[in-house]
């Protein structure tokens, strides 16, 4: 007998049908003998149009009353479910954000879950009753509704997993697992049986859509065992765990890649002590986040810098860096939107050298030129041209040995 | 200077277009200087659906997560009222049922409004603040949303104008006020500038569809001043007010009519004690309601009996009496759906001798049969054949001279 939380996603609960077979998921866990409490999202598409209705009465309106619009969507699913559930014959009630209560800090539209008293949903599903919970929302220090941000409903569950010690948090969502690498660009990718919080969260944040990196990061922190599988297909998924659960560690568990930054080069700048922070708290002021960064050694006291930002970010970097012309001192400033970010993350590297060098190798064999280059403890990440995505991706995830047999 | 409650109904927050007209009609009561609080209904059409779902998913839904279901539709529209409100310079807050608190019973589905805190909205109207309260919901002794029943928002309006010791409690509908009869049969009918709120009562109860009864009885025992008044024109509607209010009273102040009744007469009953209790016991044992009851002086120890009782009951009525038919000793049962109940209601009636029989000379003038007669202190309803309605009714008009100047 486990404790399970299990989360549905909005295309898991997009219409009737949908609600009725996640009711029946749910009752077979039940039946199975197991502890379980839901967390949903709102119906596909529901929340899209509660924020345009928002938007198109006032582009800036208050928070507080966005997120009492918006927060309609889970508490109409939560209704529905339990209605579901008990057609099944499962004991089964429906609990808001407030109700729990899921309290939050008052930051509203992206507040941060600061407590969920879990005593009384505990007391209940030890009653055999199947708390369903309302994901993306709670109830601030003012006594209003607070939402999470998009993608609130996967932290809501990873919250409640952990306040009511549950032994697994379930993520049901159209995607069957995590995988080595996108499936799409790689027909011979593996679905992971297994992969550590430290590479999920890397995986996460440079581009695989799977988990809301939030959710990753609080799992982590609050050591919750998270499983991520298809609500539509009968068969296990990833589990997300802490390393020590993971026996036999790859050296590379996956590739990711992300074509959502832009590369921005300031050609001959002055070589001396100041420059970078001069660019850079520009930058930062203007609320530009900048991420890979490379230096090249300088000649005749000049040098260029060249530096990743988000593509949505370029045309305002670009402006704040012509504003500071004067003060960096740079000759021209080069803009490149047309660049890739190809990543490869596993914990092994941190026991294996040669790993950064098989990357390199295997992309000089493609004729694929390396733009950037950044490290962290447990990933590799380099900027080559947009064009050579797929092949990169292809060439990385054969070089690594991932591709599942033929 | 005065404090109003303003309620709007679903047709008057069908879209954003009429949420924006809601906040300026309210903006311009705050800017001649009233204090205002807002109760809307959800956008029209909204409810329906959530019902719907409730009802596909399961038809003997959980009353209570139904609450929770078909409560946010309200939830929405105050958070966009709210936003409409602030973007037209407005200061305004959205209520939820359970912020105020609206504190019902436990009956979810048809709640009843026990007690509304009134004290923290009046501070912030005093501040000049609007409050946007949700109307229709409330929250129960389990600490669940409950819903108050179809119309239930002109109740919360009232509830709402009680707690905040309001000097008036304005209804914005779809038609601009009270008139002396249905003007889709009587173009001549005249918009009543004042009613008594036993006569509202009394022409709720017989067919006109403008306030919900019980919201009429509750503005009755707390002695609210009711406006109803059309929000897509801009002039003065109906006062629903104490009598004490009305300084002319005329006799009849409306007539009203009502096709949802049937006829049923029992034929050569046995006219000694105990046949009445038989007859009317075995029919609220079966939740019939009988209206008009008339029993004609008996010969030969055997007497006629008729009575009315909703359409909808029919068939209902028909099989318990059928059942019954032993112990009453009935010869002959006649149903007759094809009937329909004119009323002449004014609190005139009281001091004024001769208004049934103005009603009798009219429609005898018009060769129209009265097959039951029943009085109250200020009503006289007649049962005609169904096909004499509007003549009935354009008679009566007259004959009490109610027509407006040709």
């Amino acid at each position: 007998m486990s404790r399970i939380v299990m989360k549905f996603g909005g295309t898991s609960v997009a219409d009737l049908d949908r609600i009725r077979n996640v009711a029946r998921r749910v009752k077979r866990e039940v039946e199975a003998g197991h502890e379980v409490a839901v967390v949903v999202s709102a119906m596909a598409g529901v929340t899209n149009q509660l924020v345009k209705w928002c938007q198109d009465l006032s582009p800036l309106h208050d928070a507080r009353e966005y997120d009492t619009v918006v927060a309609t969507g889970e508490q109409v699913t939560i209704g529905l479910l339990a209605i579901a559930l008990q057609a099944e014959g499962v004991d089964a009630r429906s609990w808001q954000g407030w109700q729990v209560p899921i309290r939050t800090d008052g930051a509203h539209g992206k507040a941060r879950v600061e407590a969920i008293e879990g005593a009384e949903l505990i007391r209940r599903m030890r009653m055999g009753q199947v708390p369903v919970v309302a994901g993306f929302q709670g109830i601030g220090p003012d006594n209003r509704v607070t939402t999470l941000g998009r993608g609130g409903s996967d932290l809501s569950a990873v919250a409640l997993a952990a306040a009511v010690r549950a032994d697994r948090c379930d993520i049901y969502t159209d995607v069957d697992g995590v995988y080595t690498t996108d499936p799409r660009i790689v027909p011979r990718a593996r679905k992971l049986e297994r992969i550590s919080y430290e590479e999920m969260l890397e995986l996460a944040s440079v581009g695989a859509k799977v988990l809301q990196t939030r959710s990753v990061e609080l799992a982590m922190k609050q050591r919750v065992r998270v499983q991520v599988l298809s609500s539509f297909e009968e068969r296990p998924g990833t589990l997300v765990v802490d390393e020590d659960e993971i026996v036999e560690q790859p050296v590379v568990s996956g590739i990711a890649y992300s074509r959502d930054d832009a590369k921005v080069t300031l050609r001959r700048v002055p070589d001396r002590p100041g420059v970078a922070a001069a660019v850079f708290g520009a930058l930062a002021r203007a609320n530009v986040n900048v991420d890979m960064i490379v230096q090249n050694i300088g000649a005749d006291g000049l040098t260029d810098m060249t530096f990743t930002v988000g593509k949505a970010d370029l045309a305002r970097a670009q402006d704040v860096l012509e504003k500071a012309r004067e003060e960096v001192g740079f000759e021209a400033l080069l803009a490149d939107p047309e660049v890739a970010k190809i990543s490869v993350v596993g914990i092994g590297m941190r026991s294996h050298a040669g790993v950064a060098n098989t990357m390199f190798r295997a992309l000089a064999e493609k004729g694929i030129n390396i733009q950037v280059i950044s490290t962290s403890e447990i990933k590799v990440s380099v900027l080559v041209g947009a064009e050579y995505t797929e092949l990169a991706v292809r060439a990385l995830h054969t070089a690594y040995g991932l591709d599942a047999p033929a």
